[in-house]
């Protein structure tokens, strides 16, 4: 086959959101940027959600003479600090911090979505039309968009939005660690359609002018046909490939992991919240570590179960029992997660969750009891709720219908 | 096929061991010995290493006119309590102490070792001649015997010494939570030659006078022709399947999974403590939940590829990444267990394990620094020390080769 010309175009990269997560997700792409100058331009774009901020008087980082609120983004370019939600942290200077998302995203081939997923919507409404029509996205959200009918990926939410192919990062992460560089791991899905990797790929300069045949339909997780055409990437890039993602995530301290099923990954980083408020129950009940590691057992298959029941094929159970986004997230968040703290609380305290998340987080909602009610009433539109006894006994927790005394007999029930 | 008639006879079961974990195990299945009354005889013998003892003086549970030492075997017999490996624990009344070992076996068909690894080859030596030849053993301790040229389970060294078949009992078990009845999960790895299964076999009355054609060679789980020549278990007993198996183990809180991976099941038991002293480094150097976490998960996988390695297809991935004795066990020993309790504590004492081992331990050695370095031989053997980079960086460590900070490069390098 003949090669159409060596990669003479750099991708772009921006991060869309920069809060604690997001600043240090920034933070480690834009160290790579500068270190593979022949793969990506230098300066990272950096959504920052415009506020006013007033900079710490007694330290030495800051302008003296800086009196009054200032600009966050003004202060995250001028002295390479997001002083209000990763502050003590030196960021790169090629991290760009932009108040518009549109400017922010302009020429970008990959985008990388870290915000809250309550704004998802409408970040994608605001960006349609105005991306290139073949950037490829990476959603480093944690958590799915279940209702009783349906469950959807962030993912795939924003793939859909935007009209482009968006993969997913998820680990054990805890963003003030990563951010400190003390070494942890992540997973990277990454699967789009066989499209990217055919030739010929139209150069960019045609990319406009033509629904080229190299743009396919694209099989959605679950093999169903997404409403998107994707475009493919010009042939003037270096492919998006694994490797090149691999390049862009991947730091002395912060080791990526690269693999193919998104839904394993995405699930993983929303379905351990259940469980941790499982392992949080019997922690509080004074049961120790064996009940706690049989609780992160159990809760572990329960994960993949769901994974190849509701997303089929595409699901490994290696991505929950082998990668950081599966079984070493799952020790985290039974470590010192806010799920686990609050469960084990209510239970020491003999209160219900709910009353822990009023005296102790002002009433906010822990993503855990959200995410058990979603997924509950998912399972019992199926009439499968009973397959998954642990998932079943915490929402039965949380609503009062059993106690944590009830637990070993009601998973039990799995293994009769 | 005909049927040689319901089982008439019951299984008479002998724990061998009443240390702690020993005790409680005697515990469990004296419960449930009084429970299936059809299947078993109530009493269990367990064998007490005999040694003197003094009561507790305050206490009102004993005789107040007892004074001075007295054998345990009569005090376990009379008060129901191993004062000194189990104390202020209620033991079942059905439990029989007997401080001799040839006398406690007769005529049991179920052995359940559960002694500390250096008295298996003399207690087996002691047992010759005196078990039933169609006896079946489960060995509960923990750990494999590592030489350079070879990895044995302490089951086949059981096996082999008694001339019978033995399974494993492993799992997150820390055996004080379990006496107190704090609820647990375990693994109990079971797969005898197909003799067991096979019609027709002998009745027990016909077992002493023949070698029958149902008696066979036992392939080892490396699939070597075992030296013992198996004995069939005469139909006039209920069958020893996974099913028994679970009948005299589980209890409402001790939950038993069966799987025929014997060789998995030793394996985690014993490379899960070179891995909580990684742990142990890396939480001791400060660098939180996510680093923790990501030692687990590295050292679950190598744990699979070592099995998978030198044990082939018996072993199955999922015995560590699904099962108590892989994954929970692992769990259990990275949050409070000795390896990565004194691991943690070198490090942050900047000191050597040896050291900690002196000064914490009177010199005793931990039973992952002694792992690590019986399986660094063994893989130097054999060329593959490098496919192990975890276990290859705490030996390192262990000897002053490497220091903390050098294990995420380390690592890093099986992925690269």
């Amino acid at each position: 086959m003949a090669t159409l010309g060596a990669p003479t175009k750099k991708h772009k990269v921006t991060v869309v959101g920069s809060g604690n997560w997001g600043s240090t997700i920034a933070k480690i792409v834009a160290e790579n940027t500068k270190a593979y100058p022949e793969i990506f331009e230098e300066d990272v774009q950096m959504w920052v959600y415009e506020e006013e901020v007033t900079l710490p008087k007694d330290s030495k980082n800051f302008d003296a003479s800086a009196n009054g609120p200032q600009k966050l983004t003004t202060v995250i370019n001028k002295y390479h600090e997001n002083v209000k939600y990763l502050p003590n942290i030196a960021l790169p200077k090629n991290i760009i911090a932009n108040p518009s998302v549109i400017d922010a995203v302009k020429d970008s081939t990959i985008l990388v979505f870290n915000l809250p997923h309550q704004f998802i919507g409408r970040i994608s409404k605001q960006l349609e039309g105005h991306i290139l029509p073949f950037a490829r996205g990476i959603s480093c959200i944690k958590g799915v968009n279940v209702t009783s009918s349906e469950i959807s990926l962030f993912s795939e939410w924003i793939g859909e939005g935007l009209g482009i192919y968006c993969g997913a990062l998820s680990g054990a992460n805890i963003a003030n660690e990563i951010a400190l560089e003390k070494w942890s791991e992540t997973t990277i899905a990454y699967d789009p359609p066989a499209i990217d990797s055919r030739a010929p790929t139209p150069s960019s300069s045609q990319i406009n002018l033509t629904i080229t045949p190299a743009d396919g339909e694209h099989k959605d997780v679950r093999g169903r046909i997404s409403k998107t055409k994707l475009k493919a990437l010009p042939a003037d890039y270096p492919p998006l490939d694994h490797a090149l993602f691999k390049t862009l995530f991947h730091r002395p301290y912060f080791h990526v992991r690269m693999v193919d099923d998104v839904a394993g990954v995405s699930l993983g980083g929303a379905l351990k919240n259940i469980v941790a408020l499982a392992a949080g129950f019997v922690d509080g009940r004074g049961w120790g570590d064996n009940a706690k590691a049989a609780i992160m057992r159990v809760g572990l298959l329960e994960m993949v179960k769901f994974g190849k029941e509701f997303f089929g094929h595409s699901v490994h159970a290696g991505t929950f029992t082998e990668e950081s986004c599966g079984v070493a997230d799952l020790i985290t968040s039974c470590s010192g997660g806010r799920n686990f703290k609050c469960a084990k609380l209510a239970i020491e305290r003999g209160v219900s969750v709910d009353e822990v998340e009023k005296t102790e987080l002002n009433g906010q909602k822990l993503q855990g009891t959200s995410t058990a009610k979603e997924v509950n009433s998912f399972l019992e539109t199926r009439g499968a709720v009973d397959e998954y006894p642990l998932f079943k006994a915490v929402i039965d927790i949380l609503e009062g219908r059993n106690t944590v005394d009830d637990i070993p007999d009601l998973v039990a029930r799995a293994d009769a």
